[in-house]
């Protein structure tokens, strides 16, 4: 299945994509929330859209759509997981996955807009794989590891380079703005991905193809991932460990290019759907 | 007020307490939760205290106790943030907050266990006075960033050295395994506390005093933090703020000391409490 969710901001109501048609599903009764994943929620909807489909509500395919999921109690991104893009912003190929955490505030739809935060000069992008934890995850083995994962989604980890370098201390400061982490436009169940290991992924700025990888070069596959982080911290059901980015955001040009108001950012993976957000100033009372 | 919450882990029930007694408030309805403090809770509870403190059942003063406020969206924390702290972790005082994540998962009661992670050799203590947000702030001034916090609250950030400094990365990977943030006994409210800025804090392991200090040493004050910390990210009602440990951490003695298990370590704070975790070795399924 494909889950969306849809509406205006902090009032999504839920659904799916078949065949390109959205339908609403808010009839099943549940948020995609922690106690959705937690509960076999994925399986419970997918019975119910087998007796339901018929009467399931077709919605306006031009409406907001808002993350695919309800806010995760944890949004733990990876950094560096792919060697040229380790490479373009001079730093060494990790020998053990990188970690920092992004604000679950910052998550919104994939089209909303980017709002670049009040002082920023250095407002960068990074297309990523994003996947969702399907059950509390402690202490995995790598063999197990998949079991935990209940879907996959596209991600642009917006990034504010001078917060996230030159501010001191972690990452962190430079990764959670407002509207830092739109994703979706769905989130696709495991079984919609044939080799999640074989993903073309693309970010394009004002039409210009600025990153274009594969998820074969990952350097730490999702398994590993998933196994890793859980001797560091529990994951909880919904969930969301991005997976790092490809080269080519504009840190790494040199000069190095960064987003300003009217620009406009497009991002897709293969079966992951296409997202595509416009670059504004930020605005008092917008934040 | 001084607000607790007591009961099983994960099914804890509200309450206060006055003069000394713990005293159940589960008939207002809430938890302390984010849409609690969001819908100016505090108040609204002060107020139903008001007219129902006679008809509060006392509860027994054995019980246990969780943290005094349901799981926060986020845990931020700052380092660093006393000049001798920093300088027994051999670091430089920071110009400018030092921010990190703690996972919401290590979220615990006061005097709950620590549990050393498996693989663990340098856990490591932290007093610390959080303080949590009130309602939600962005781009906040210092001269009002006080009126965004709704109250303190003693908090052990329990570190694991190796995790943090050793594996790659951000401190976020040493701070946020399950157990590493005892909470509480209360959240006291903001008038409670007569001056925030002269607050002695100390911890002791097995009773031989490791920390002593004030947080008139801090040197970003919590106007600092709020203002400063909405820069980069929106806060919410609920989210939970640590403003970092005096020196007398484990990892600043020649050599470094960390817990093993069978220790027992009592922390508190002026006005805040007193709280007690037992260490203990991770054991398959505790985690």
């Amino acid at each position: 299945m494909k889950l969306i969710r849809f509406g205006s901001a902090g009032q999504e109501k839920t659904g799916i994509v078949i065949d390109q048609l959205l339908y609403d599903t808010s009839s099943f009764g549940e948020d995609y929330n922690e106690v959705f994943f937690e509960t076999d929620g994925i399986k419970r909807l997918s019975a119910f859209v087998a007796s339901n489909k018929d009467n399931l509500p077709v919605i306006d395919p031009n409406v907001r759509l808002g993350s695919p999921f309800a806010r995760p109690t944890k949004i733990v991104c990876i950094g560096l997981n792919y060697a040229k893009h380790a490479k373009e912003t001079n730093a060494a190929i990790p020998r053990e996955p990188i970690i920092f955490f992004k604000s679950t505030s910052a998550l919104t739809g994939p089209n909303d807009n980017i709002v670049i935060p009040k002082d920023s000069i250095k407002t960068d992008w990074e297309v990523e794989l994003a996947f969702v934890i399907g059950k509390k995850a402690s202490y995995v083995k790598e063999e197990h590891a998949l079991d935990y994962v209940a879907g996959y989604c596209l991600h642009n980890d917006v990034s504010e380079r001078e917060f996230q370098l030159e501010r001191g201390g972690t990452w962190d400061k430079g990764k959670g703005c407002d509207t830092f982490a739109p994703m979706g436009p769905w989130l696709a169940t495991k079984d919609e991905i044939d080799d999640v290991d074989n993903l073309r992924l693309w970010l394009s700025v004002n039409g210009k193809i600025m990153q274009f990888g594969n998820t074969d070069d990952l350097i730490f596959g999702i398994p590993k991932l998933v196994s890793y982080l859980s001797q560091f911290m529990t994951l909880l059901p919904g969930d969301v460990i991005s997976t790092g980015t490809p080269h080519g955001v504009g840190l790494g040009f040199t000069p190095p290019v960064f987003l300003k108001p009217g620009d406009v950012v497009e991002l897709g993976i293969d079966g992951l759907g296409v997202s595509k957000q416009h670059v504004v100033a930020y605005q008092q009372e917008t934040g």
